[in-house]
């Protein structure tokens, strides 16, 4: 099958990678051949806004996904008049704006933090009578690694705040203090059928993910039981075809769900030596209607991103169980520029290389500080 | 790095998948634009005498390495001239003469079945005197796959027998009766550093290799250390760098050597799932002077050939612990398509699919029979 892709940034990159042992071809779309994606299929160039690519881009490909959730919702209804669009563009609406996301969580039964839409200055004021502070104020759509958002811990901090983050629709989450943040990622068949992959943990660093564990540890059997109701949930709630990935905050072992992106995420790249079937073999089994595999973990996993700089390339793949990914992008502060998965049976061995990951990244760090 | 594959076959397919999650961009050098690496890499086409093509491609890369041993010396010599070439041009002589190759097995202390070169008919009696029959008559190059080879039984069958292999260069081998087959592979880096993975064992059909079991399993420790001594001493000896296989003969816990590939081989497939690292990454770290990794293998694995037709897909797919590779070729009688492993850390599990597995490739052989 031609399977387009909206996007040619890694997580574009990496379906393709997926999507070729299938048995199938890629096509990007990409708005400069320089993307990471484009390095390893065909590409189509152009703008999101730009009708004659889109075009040409719709008529060489037999199903259209994309690698993130801001496309533009033109492009994809365009599109999805010519050739199918999967996941649907229900999945893109639902996830690319915070109310509309949150209320979806409610109306499902998944428990969030407080949160209310915020418009202007009067309903930032009657949202932060209604939830208290602290309480965090996030633009509704955009939104990503931490940007576009804005911590209120007194009345002063209201000040210019909806100002601050350019005036535009906003939601008010309340405060949570978590112990920890988890993820689930869940799949869809074109048939419904659905599976899921263990909860894993989380770290974030400077609001861009830094760490995820594979299984999350101390995991009790209803909190997973939890997790995989709610993600289900969510994939039959929007008849989504392909990846979603749920964020939950774990507060005294209760859940609750922060946000979803309808695509492969990166907390699921571990998947790639840790699963029976990566993520991105999943999705792209989803979207092109084949059945779906084992999401059965391998062994023990940890994921550490790259970012800003690529560390001593030696020293990496020097260790004898990570498994290093780099994207082919030019290393820039805040910039994923790869990852590293450490993967062993043995969760000792797999502590001692991240240790080892750790100190290496932190090198690099310094030295671009330095 | 820039990596260059000469060659787009399946084999350059898979080294171009596992070159991109290491940063490299790979560069295909073949003939036509449908060769199943052009989907996932650039490429320059052109023929293997075409100075210019050879240039262009020399020009926009930092390495070459070749994906099948029938590359023609001179294009390497070549383009050695102004670029590295890995592995270098004394593994491509060894691997394609048999002559030469068998040579250098007696040398190395490889114990092997008898053989005699062959030029004319005077050279093929006297070495039937020498070895006796039945033996197996061979051209000395571009032999693959069961082509180019002829079982002489009795005196009878040596009448045209050299004329049937088109007169050319040529060895006579005594028949080995073994009771299976056998290859190791091995890896050098640049730096002479050495890893190896486990025996496997294959089985072939019609000439053409069908299943690799890995582990091979009822192996022995001195059988294994054997093994693992001869391709290091392949490695070492060619001064090699980037994958080797040996294929071999099991007669009565007895190894005899039968040939090399000087490169990524059909019997290492399995390592995509089946080892911590697999062949094509192991290659590609090599060649660009990369540490080598872990060659542990995961679990239990087996891999069956796709050969001439590309069976029910959804029923492959199907099958949670098999994981179906295709390489995008036109089916047609006796071409390998694509391979599925099977891997799975309990091999009753591995049986169970394998049987699975093989039921779903008849079926499609039937159905191109009928």
């Amino acid at each position: 099958m031609r399977v387009g892709i909206l996007g040619g940034g890694q997580l574009g990159r990496m379906l393709a990678l997926a999507a070729a042992p299938l048995g199938h071809e890629c096509v990007i779309f990409a708005q400069s051949g320089d993307e990471p994606a484009c390095a390893v299929a065909r590409s189509v160039l152009g703008a999101f806004d730009d009708d004659d690519a889109l075009a040409r881009f719709a008529g060489s490909v037999d199903v259209v996904t994309y690698e993130f959730e801001n496309v533009p919702l033109a492009a994809v209804e365009g599109l999805a008049a010519h050739v199918p669009v999967r996941p649907g563009a229900r999945s893109l609406v639902v996830a690319s704006d915070r109310v509309h996301e949150k209320t979806t969580f409610r109306e499902l039964g998944i428990a969030t933090a407080p949160f209310r839409a915020v418009d202007d200055e009067a309903s930032l004021r009657e949202a932060v009578r209604a939830i208290g502070l602290p309480a965090v104020l996030k633009t509704r759509r955009l939104g990503y690694d931490g940007k576009g958002q804005r911590v209120l811990r007194t009345e002063a901090d209201l000040d210019g705040a909806l100002a601050s983050l350019g005036s535009v629709p906003s939601i008010l989450e309340g405060f949570v203090s978590f112990q920890r943040e988890l993820s689930i990622l869940g799949v869809r068949a074109l048939d419904g059928t659905i599976a899921t992959y263990p909860l894993v943990e989380n770290v974030h660093r400077d609001g861009i993910l830094f760490r995820t564990t594979a299984p999350a540890p101390h995991v009790s059997a209803p909190l997973a039981d939890e997790a995989r109701a709610a993600i289900a949930s969510l994939l039959t709630e929007l008849d989504h075809v392909g990846v979603l990935a749920l964020e939950l905050f774990d507060r005294d072992g209760a859940l609750l769900a922060n946000e979803i992106a309808p695509r492969v995420h990166n907390t699921g790249h571990f998947s790639i030596e840790g699963a029976h079937t990566s993520q991105f073999e999943a999705h792209i089994r989803a979207i092109t209607g084949d059945p779906l595999a084992s999401t059965a973990l391998r062994g023990h996993s940890v994921m550490i991103n790259l970012v800003g700089a690529i560390p001593a390339r030696a020293s990496l793949l020097a260790l004898p169980h990570a498994h290093t990914h780099l994207y082919g992008k030019a290393p820039r502060p805040g910039r994923k520029v790869g990852h590293v998965t450490i993967n062993a049976d043995d969760p000792e061995t797999v502590r001692t290389e991240t240790s080892d990951v750790i100190a290496i990244v932190a090198q690099a760090r310094d030295i671009l500080a330095g």
